[in-house]
């Protein structure tokens, strides 16, 4: 209790708790040693006060030894892990963990579900008939030797301590800490256990970073967590101002990840899925980053990518042709089209309303028990930046419950700011963070 | 779960919170509804955001209403509370009160313990034989009309607000907080029902608040709170940089304090005792703060204080024998001198140790369960300021357990600074805080 009552109370006044306190901090709070209340003050401290590069490294490798940790030397090469901060349309974990690992890389992803505005890898995988992600370790470590690449829920008992203090951050208004979310992060990722890690950092209105600063901020954060733990590491901050793609919904994303996966994608989808495979690959140690771009492209246009996409799906026990001919996925019992009100120009788009929408249709939960609907969605037909006429069609809205469509329209309208004009440019990727520093596009 | 939620995002950003928010957060929280860990986050956000003087006014009253209040209306003429933020020495209770009351103020005083280093008003009181302060509703009143002053402990159940939020702040670090220990200090004397308060903001190494300018702030914010409340009030800042006169103990305490009613007390606590009395007479509408003084002084010199002291005690069941003669009090089996260890100017006493050695000899509470030995102490024979030659006593230990004697003189001994001098100048009384301002002298 006196300790823990210090360790509040250092912080407080700004200063540097150490690796050993905070080892005890949270070994104790894991095994209920120390109080909620004290915890929660501790993180309302922090909040305040922040915590340095090695406060927050030894924080996030205390978590990520909380628990169960992989142990993937039973997977031969170089294993890379990716991870997106979440967004709206973000279907990249689909396009770009087959081009890597057609090429060589080892992809073995635990990855979670979605929850509110954004959603997750393993619906959208599980949108496809037959397919778990459910899969013990040894057929895991199977699948990932024999096709390069497995997508599976988390499993065992992994990273309690983000578990315990995730929960009680959501209750006491402490999840907007840098330190805080980087460490959470970044802790899964260590336990996750592969020899490096891409981070896709999001920024925008559809992304948990609003600001640019704000994301930078935060990739340099995790960055500097994951080269201190020991892993190669680096981040692309990418746009999330704007859906990305044209598909927001577990089926029509997968189909829209599989048209990437040919070449035959939205451009910025395809842009963003690139230069992210060409840091996985170049993590790898494939080559330079352009020529890492180069095998990401030869790999989309000579089906290696998609194929192995495929073969993943069949090893997770999914049916494979809903890959090589996506029309095979059911359609949406309800169709409704969502006009523009007026003539003029996209000039913004409201990213999260356009998110909870499409979870409004069926697509996402609010809570973590609810049900998705896998054809549930939203397809955009104009997008920020376009011009349109009063009466084209924004947008169709898919749904199996016809009552959800008005309320979900509505909201999906509220989310376009159509005006006079022009909107102004966008960046699809705004920056490159390393263990060296920031690149600015 | 939600609501409170918000209340802590709103201030964790600055924001203020309403008096209707500040109600429902009291009261769910007093009701088990608002648990700890969000209480605690809540205060630690207070910690660093603070509160505006409309905030900490209805924080105030909304724990001073959170449970039984005192109606003192069965009371005849004026009510006048004193509150002091303790310190070591601090016998002015005992002087003051009697002096105010034997002029026609009503003092119906509901008084704490000691714990840590300062003493507190019912142990010194009951170290006079057969006292209590035990003394339930009718019988305070009756006293109180009778003689004009009671000391009790506090009846029923009283701020639970303040106990539970006490409680947790005292494990979280989140006391030193301006409006939080405004309000905890205010809620019980708001429900302590006097229709005055005048308060002694103690400063520098013996009180809670070590600089002038942090015991200024508390002193204007509990000012605010009193007169936004509706009560008249004011505060004097006094120096608790050197234990108030020369007895540190209980029963050599209220020795002190008879002393000191008659005329004869030391010439620091005599002073301090004055200006206290002149302002709760002056809160009384007695007179000008100077007349208030001149009848305060006469009180003293004529007798009638130290009558009112003896009654006061006689109905609260103790020997009033014991205040006409003090040398009654059983004097302590075990007494050793500390003495000079080199020649030199005494600079510096580090009050809160002087008062933590007095608690090692027994005078004193380290927990709550502890037992007081009343004839334990310390007597300062040389104070802050004075010239003493190696071997000089500086104090006499008092204590009934000869085991105590040797840890208690060291720590004694470490708190006194011997130096060549000289000593800076030190007032007594440093500032009075009214709701018209802040006059310092």
């Amino acid at each position: 209790m006196i300790r823990m009552y210090d360790l509040i109370e250092k912080k407080k006044h700004g200063g540097e708790l150490s690796r050993e306190e905070i080892h005890d901090m949270v070994a104790g709070f894991v095994a209920g040693d120390i109080p909620d209340y004290q915890m929660s003050a501790m993180l309302m401290a922090i909040y305040f006060q922040g915590m340095n590069a090695e406060e927050t490294t030894y924080l996030t490798m205390e978590m990520a030894h909380s628990g169960d940790t992989a142990d993937l030397s039973g997977i031969a090469g170089i294993k890379v892990d990716k991870h997106s901060t979440g967004g709206v349309g973000d279907k990249t974990s689909l396009v770009i963990g087959p081009i890597a690992a057609s090429l060589g890389v080892k992809i073995a992803k635990m990855s979670g579900r979605g929850l509110g505005h954004t959603g997750g890898t393993l619906d959208k995988l599980e949108s496809i008939p037959g397919l778990t992600t459910s899969i013990d370790k040894e057929r895991f470590f199977e699948i990932v030797n024999e096709t390069g690449i497995a997508i599976i829920g988390q499993t065992g008992n992994m990273v309690p301590a983000d578990k315990k203090l995730y929960a009680l951050r959501d209750v006491t208004a402490t999840v907007d800490s840098v330190p805080l979310i980087a460490s959470s992060i970044m802790s899964k990722k260590l336990a996750a256990g592969s020899d490096a890690i891409v981070l896709d950092v999001k920024t925008g209105s559809g992304a948990f970073m609003k600001t640019l600063d704000d994301s930078i901020a935060l990739a340099k954060e995790m960055v500097s967590i994951g080269t201190g733990a020991g892993r190669k590491c680096c981040a692309l901050i990418t746009d999330m101002d704007v859906p990305l793609g044209h598909a927001v919904g577990n089926a029509m994303e997968v189909t829209e990840a599989v048209q990437t996966l040919r070449g035959e994608g939205p451009a910025d989808l395809t842009e963003v899925c690139l230069q992210l495979a060409s840091n996985m690959l170049y993590m790898a140690e494939k080559g330079t980053i352009a020529e890492c771009r180069s095998m990401a492209e030869k790999a989309m246009k000579d089906g290696s990518a998609v194929k192995v996409l495929a073969e993943m799906v069949k090893a997770q026990g999914g049916d494979p042709e809903y890959i090589y001919d996506t029309s095979r996925f059911a359609a949406a019992k309800v169709a409704g089209e969502v006009k523009a009100p007026a003539d003029g120009c996209i000039t913004h788009i409201d990213t999260e309303g356009c998110g909870i929408a499409a979870a409004m249709l069926g697509a996402g939960r609010a809570k973590k028990e609810d049900m998705i609907d896998y054809s549930a969605g939203i397809y955009l037909r104009k997008k920020y930046g376009e011009t349109v006429r009063k009466g084209d069609v924004l947008a169709v809205l898919y749904t199996s419950d016809e009552k959800k469509l008005a309320a979900a329209s509505e909201k999906f309208l509220a989310s376009y700011t159509i005006s006079d004009g022009p909107a102004e440019e966008k960046k699809l990727v705004y920056a490159r963070v390393t263990a060296d520093g920031v690149e600015r596009f």
